[in-house]
């Protein structure tokens, strides 16, 4: 009886997905556009460094700095940029997507233009949601989190980084973009190197934030589909088209 | 001695203006945008309102919902919509944008696009920038509030509401945009009427709402510059459009 109970509700979460995935299909609807859905983590690397900062700081709730940097001895190698774990690892900046993938199981994506369809915004805070992303002969890692920078009142962080060096992201640009009910909001910036660390750019709020009120408005069915596109760099010639 | 200490204040202050409107300009360059230097005006209708409901929700800060419709009972008539002062006034709809000039002092701008450049940012909440664009044979009243919803963390808040109904309103699609450092933000909705309370537009958070930090770093010397476009809607085909 059990078995079948559990069979019946795999049949309704396989129905709901497909539901959500042509929902977000209808909403974006160019063609050649991939939909993904991405399922939420709970970030134990985060549950475990919020502990700590808790005793120094329990009013912000801000996270510590990232010492990734300081633990690597030889310049070649990197850390493991996982923003979900704590992680030992160390290699070069060439080896870091697939150790991310095996690893991790961080799914990877092709395309210039995709959409991630993150599911349970409701989840409390802290929560990730993270794809990579392949595109323009380079790779990124997209990751969405909820985080309770004021305490009880949870946000979402959206942001890209680039799996290269500071200079190589320096090439792109890349375009955040919810459209839902009547509104839009887009955010498109240079998109940071893996080498800095995710939680500073979160914590620094130099990202795509949204209150919870604004993330329910975008939100169907507890789901938030984000358009992402990437485009090589055109800084200077888009601050003049305005 | 005074006198030449004023004089010469009040020639810096000048030189200071024209500078930021300089810069504005040269960041929003397209032809034909008129830029427009908005100064804050501590909200003696907000403070006011504020202290009454500190008494029943000191730790949200939140305002308590708007009550203007309460006191209006010619339905012809409408409460003076002013998010600046209580008061009494009230009048038909078509003598709103008068009254507003008249006996508030808010300016109105022409043109289809304009840069509202929101000087002085530091101030503390509460804190209102406000004018009023005419615009396709309309006006829209535009409020950017610094408000701190959560107790020692103060966020601006950008939203766009018609002088009309809402059924006029719903022909309209309003957009604010910030450019700046390799950054870009933008924000599109269909504008409420200002027969709704702007207060509860913003405690929805269903407006551009920044944090500190992101408005930073979209700031210039302690100027916010925002570029501002009205069009008619047409919001189904740029829904297909993605």
């Amino acid at each position: 009886m059990l078995f079948f109970t559990q069979c019946f509700g795999a049949v309704l979460d396989l129905i709901h997905l497909r539901f959500q995935h042509y929902k977000a299909k209808r909403v974006f609807s160019a063609a050649g556009q991939l939909v993904c859905v991405v399922n939420p983590t709970h970030s134990l690397k985060y549950a475990a460094t919020r502990c700590a900062a808790a005793q120094a700081s329990t009013e912000q709730g801000i996270l510590p700095p990232c010492h990734h940097h300081e633990a690597v001895h030889d310049p070649q190698l990197v850390p493991c940029t996982c923003p979900l774990f704590s992680c030992p690892w160390e290699g070069h900046l060439e080896v870091v997507v697939s150790h991310l993938r095996q690893t991790h199981r961080i799914n990877i994506l092709q395309g210039a233009e995709i959409v991630f369809l993150a599911t349970d915004m409701h989840l409390p805070a802290p929560t990730d949601w993270i794809i990579m992303h392949s595109c323009l002969g380079h790779q990124f890692l997209l990751v969405l989190r909820k985080q309770e920078k004021y305490e009880g009142h949870p946000q979402f962080f959206a942001t890209m980084m680039l799996i290269g060096t500071p200079t190589q992201a320096n090439n792109f640009t890349y375009r955040l973009e919810l459209n839902r009910n009547q509104r839009r909001l887009k955010w498109e910036a240079t998109p940071r190197s893996i080498l800095e660390c995710v939680d500073s750019v979160i914590s620094d709020g130099d990202c795509l934030v949204l209150n919870t009120s604004l993330a329910q408005l975008f939100s169907d069915n507890g789901s938030l589909a984000i358009g992402i596109a990437i485009t090589t760099s055109k800084v200077h010639s888009s601050e003049a088209e305005m």
